[in-house]
């Protein structure tokens, strides 16, 4: 049975740039491939591109899973395999942040900072990328307060973030 | 890629009897073998002998999801195979429903009639155990209001309700 | 200071006939006179009625509140004097619910009743001005689940009613 | 009929110092003599030190409104004129910061964060009073993203801060 450690994405919706959107395939990609459930916000942007990157490990036991804002099933992106459709508009970030053992911040703006925010103040280990711009390179190895002795993990690769998801998640 | 739908149960947490408890096994196991995924609040009780009933399919493509109303993933039940801790307590009831392509009742109480209200206001295809008895043979066979020209669809068999969920949902 | 007891108010939006009108009417008057404040879901209908009845007192000491499914506080009607727009679709009625120490049913559809459920899994007193019709013509002097031992006390006029809400919050 | 403007505090819970409590107290006093309605989350620390200044302007016509995050009343500080109990844990901070006309920020950790960024995503006007440390001193003079062009306006005085209100609001 599907008993899978659970990645929480925290990023931008609406347009990325090519850049961006590389490092987003290759972080969802990974993800499934190295066996974890993927959570995000389920729209377009950030979510949308590590979704389709997850979708491109075919093989992968992970599921991906979009919690919408809305109250309709058809306004994920088309990769979200399972659809939470909350109708609890932008509330619906904690649920995000909640359903991840560890959280990965990309890009991102206001929302996304939310996001962060939730997650540190939930316990969660939280990572940013940092290469990414945005909320991630500002949040990257800094404390939101002082209640949490670590720092938000900033890392310019992939492949890094993905062994530090290894170890926070202890395997 | 799991594009299937998804049916929500709705129904009694706590003590269920050995009657409604085979009833759940059946239900959750037959939903398994059908291709469906399950959604529902992810506790004791009707809950969790309908997602033990799925886990007894292992061969299922689909997946038992939890909507939790607190915070921490640990409280699910054990057959859970995705959990969305919500911290939203009973708030989380509608999105139980909101997950659901269709949604089933089962026993219940008044946590249990706060969903099934909820789905017919969201124009949700609703269907009723109603030996189960509870709000499920309260409900069967009446409408919540006059918005909607159908009824709760009420069957005394899982495999009845097994052919309408089919028909419901297209297949 | 304001430490005045709240009357939850739960029924039907849209278009309602001069007879339930003029029910609202006296109803929030009466809850605005006996020095009670109102909390309702801030909306049109029955919401509407009762919250301007409840501005023809204008020496209250209590307050109109609203709590909004939307975003936007412009979208509660006129009478309401505190705006919560909550954002969160349907799941705002639960609350509502919470926000009163007693809660009255006037007329009302599958929403409506989502409260009712709501208010008696919490444990409110529950009344219903069961000559309005609907839900509460429903439910009036009926048990949602055999956890309580009381009944939703059905009345045919508002002076009764308002008998009943004072020797609820022990005056 | 009361229909302030309300200003909603978002600020930290548990023990604050003498200095901060003063900063409170005198904004809430000068807010409810300035005929504004106050929401916060209705706890102790800040939330209670405002509430608190609140009170000592009795003849306000302004209301003194918690929404907390669980589901009793009795939670909310003494303070509260009119209590939201939400039941909704930190989701609730968005519901805050949606009633408020404008926001303003006390000290504060990761929670206070969340209300910043979702004040700012929600194009609230937004003010900090950036001596009471905290996340008002770090957010102070800053933008949260790019989408707005305004800052975050930080003040050293409340009697400053009150000012910016007042013109933000249009008086």
């Amino acid at each position: 049975m599907n008993k899978l450690k659970t990645i929480a994405i925290c990023g931008s919706s609406g347009h990325i740039s090519d850049q961006v959107e590389a490092i987003c395939l290759e972080l969802g990609k990974k993800l499934a491939e190295n066996g974890y459930n993927l959570v995000c916000g389920g729209r377009d942007g950030v979510m949308e591109a590590v979704c389709h990157g997850f979708s491109l490990a075919p093989n992968s036991q992970g599921t991906c899973l979009g919690i919408l804002p809305g109250m309709h099933k058809e306004d994920a992106n088309p990769y979200c395999q399972l659809v939470i459709p909350t109708g609890l508009g932008y509330a619906r970030n904690s649920l995000v942040v909640l359903s991840g053992d560890a959280v990965v911040v990309v890009q991102g703006a206001s929302g996304t900072l939310t996001e962060v925010a939730y997650a540190w103040q939930f316990g969660k280990p939280v990572a940013s990328l940092k290469s990414t711009g945005g909320v991630a390179a500002r949040v990257a190895d800094t404390r939101i307060d002082d209640r949490r002795k670590d720092k938000i993990a900033g890392f310019a690769e992939v492949e890094e973030l993905l062994g530090w998801i290894k170890i926070k998640l202890g395997e």
